[in-house]
């Protein structure tokens, strides 16, 4: 999508100083602008890139002080940050608007497919399952049969969605994300062998959540592992069988859960965390990357560790982990100090 | 697959207080009970759920005092959570039942394809590769050249095994898993370069292996990687080249070990593990999660940390690492203490 | 492919002893060695392994002393490693030497194919995509719309490049890559929700990198995500938005990488080593493998620990780390002695 300077001054509401009919083609950092995008100028940090960026436009701020030597079309705004947001969405408002579905998918008859929906090349969507209207889906992905998956959802190719499983609105899952393998379930017997318990839930991700690539979430055993809306899961996670994630919580990548532990709503969870299983996370939990949490979670905590406890008590333990050689050379010295003042 | 709570009570040998005639259709968890919906009681912490469940019907057991306010059909026998189990094995019998070969799949003329199988939409079989009886491939999995594949195996959609990689019998691949990448190995030149090191060994899967979603495991250089019989690894796991895990081990999620460690039989490791490459873990080895292994572990050794070390003295160590700001603040006092009796 | 004895002594330049019209069909170690392979010896550790080597024929040293019950083929050469890094080179050659469109893939009537290409089943090739010479993309892989691949780029079955990324010549993907997946960026508004920023930046993946299986590499928010010439990256790895991988740098499985951290040339991280975003990490540095960086790191540095610091002195305070308790042990006898040496 292109705009020429005065449609964007007129979209964000600027004033133009320069030449208003050069076409903007893409959007671009300020210190690696070319000709033909447009960039922005938010933080004064940056100031000195205005004089010899490439972009071929800048959003800068209505107050900002121009020099003579700035030979770069400005466009003046209140907010430089929030303009060039706008514009952000302007420019990707055509993503995704292809609809149809391609020859080379293979979509069972009893399936049901919205309006205004995407089926890409490849694409396989199993019996009795449900596509919302407006749901885009890529390339070479496979959905099982009985999924049911909301309005306007956009999943990236090379993504598997098992069988029963359901998807909410407005949710974006990456490529490779599995969603409904069997959840790790064995009955150990008698001679040391393994026998599965049959996974027979479902995975139910709620609105507006996010999945990253190559995510992975366990149906669960019975019932279902939930997702609940609006949360964001990074790349390389691992959700076990029957957990639940509150609302609004943001993971980190290549974090695990374990089975059946509840997370609550609003947590930061970093990356590279581990979560043991049958936990309770409290709402609004923070948790430092790589910790490993092996006990509840209470309400607004936040922890560092594996396993993990308070991150300022943390932060102090690791101090004095750092001066151990010197906390030993001190007791020796003390020992022998005292030695000798119990033998005079 | 449906039941009528007749037929159920004939399965597992129960009898029935309520109407016979109820049909199941579902199996549920007794606080997540709905209609049409069997779950069961087992454990006394939740009776108070059966007034209230809405499912259609409960197993429980036959010594249960059942009191006047249960409108819920009961099945009593002598124990209701392997009465379930039966019932959670007779309402998945099904599942896999599909035979047959989905027209927009591509095998190669050369591959053999066994008796009872079904291969889903777009998977593509490789030339002289050989697929046993009872096998299911779902929709969306490469299986590449020269590749085996014992009976009765099956393997979730977007699996890819690569070429002459060898897979059991009864075994279970989770959606996204890869065996057969290359190993990851490199010759540095004289440039800081690195040249590759030809992988032209394989994968060997013995029996009833089960292998987690998005789970990689490297060829051998030369030789083979081998997984034994009966392991069961869970999702996101990687397992490098010429890597051997023995008989019956479980490996929890996100672990990964290097090249050429020999792990042995009935082991358990945790979530998140590191084992760097060319160790030798021996029989019933349990490894905390999040432990780093970077030496040899004997038979029966249960161990934790990074680097771990025997996991009792490793939690011992730890509540001192928790105590270490008292610790040092009492060594300084100690110092000044001792510094005044020195002077007296 | 296969090679007689005869052949491989002149491919080697080296001297038979035996049956020179052995064929050869495989490689092996020595001690796997079996009918029609080709072993050698490099290391007198495995010397004994010659008089019972199943192997048809064996690369030994010129200078090495036959004795008489050796019945196995022997070609003598200098230095039998490099002659058998030769062969290994032979046995290969023919790999991916396959070219041709399979009638199954998909592929945009825009998109530009070189020649000597071969693209497998059910792949599918976006729009105004542009594919090098020589490459080689196998079964249900899918390159999305704009995507350039350079010459002689080989990516294996089931990996997806998602839209205006590039890859560089000469460049190995293995099975389940996602390269060009959104970065994690979110704005958190009011109510606690996270409104997505839109990732329209790019991945370059500059020649001669190879990417293990299922690691995800995210595109930038802004300008390009970019991975240097001759980077190694192992399987599981993540690469988040914005981050830059220097030259040569290798990085072994389960490593984590987060927003916009720039890693310098010729550095070699262990696994599961998190970085945290924002970063400087110099040229040459080592950290060792599930280390946390949290904190930019000098040229040649090497780390360990999380957070890491100086490897030697990680190693010492974990020492003490082993022993706090009996440090604390002596630590409460000596507070006991001069207790009593101050009531004296």
């Amino acid at each position: 999508m292109n705009f020429t300077v005065e449609e964007i001054a007129e979209i964000i509401k600027g004033k133009v100083i320069g030449d208003e009919q050069i076409v903007i083609r893409s959007l671009s950092k300020i210190e690696s602008g070319k000709e033909g995008s447009l960039s922005f100028l938010a933080n004064s940090k940056y100031n000195h890139f205005l004089s010899s960026t490439q972009a071929s436009a800048v959003i800068i701020g209505s107050d900002y002080n121009v020099e003579d030597n700035i030979s770069t079309t400005l466009i003046k705004v209140d907010d430089p940050y929030q303009s060039f947001a706008i514009m952000l969405k302007e420019f990707t408002k055509d993503q995704h608007s292809e609809v149809g579905v391609h020859d080379s998918s293979v979509i069972d008859k009893s399936a049901s497919i919205g309006s205004d929906t995407y089926i890409g090349a490849n694409v396989h969507i199993g019996k009795d399952s449900i596509i919302g209207n407006g749901v885009k889906i890529y390339a070479n992905c496979s959905v099982s049969d009985n999924v049911r998956i909301g309005d306007n959802t956009i999943i990236y190719s090379g993504v598997n969605v098992n069988s029963f499983c359901e998807i909410g609105n407005g949710c974006i899952i990456q490529s490779g994300v599995i969603i409904g393998c069997d959840g790790f379930g064995f009955a150990q017997n008698n001679d040391n062998e393994y026998t599965k318990v049959a996974q027979i839930g479902n995975v139910i991700v709620e609105d507006n959540v996010e999945i990253g690539a190559n995510t992975t979430i366990d149906r669960a055993t019975l019932g279902s592992t939930i997702i609940h809306s609006g949360v964001k899961l990074d790349n390389l996670i691992q959700v076990a069988h029957n957990v639940e994630i509150g609302k609004n919580t943001v993971i980190a990548a290549q974090s695990g859960i374990a089975g059946s532990t509840k997370i609550g709503e609003n947590c930061m969870i970093g990356g590279q965390v581990g979560i043991i299983g049958h936990l309770e996370i409290g709402n609004n939990v923070k948790i430092a990357a790589q910790s490993g949490i092996s006990s509840n979670i209470k309400n607004n905590d936040i922890v560092q560790g594996s396993p993990a406890f308070s991150i300022s008590d943390y932060k102090r333990s690791y101090v004095y982990f750092r001066k151990l050689p010197q906390m030993n050379s001190l007791l020796s010295k003390l020992e022998k100090e005292i030695n000798n003042l119990l033998n005079r």
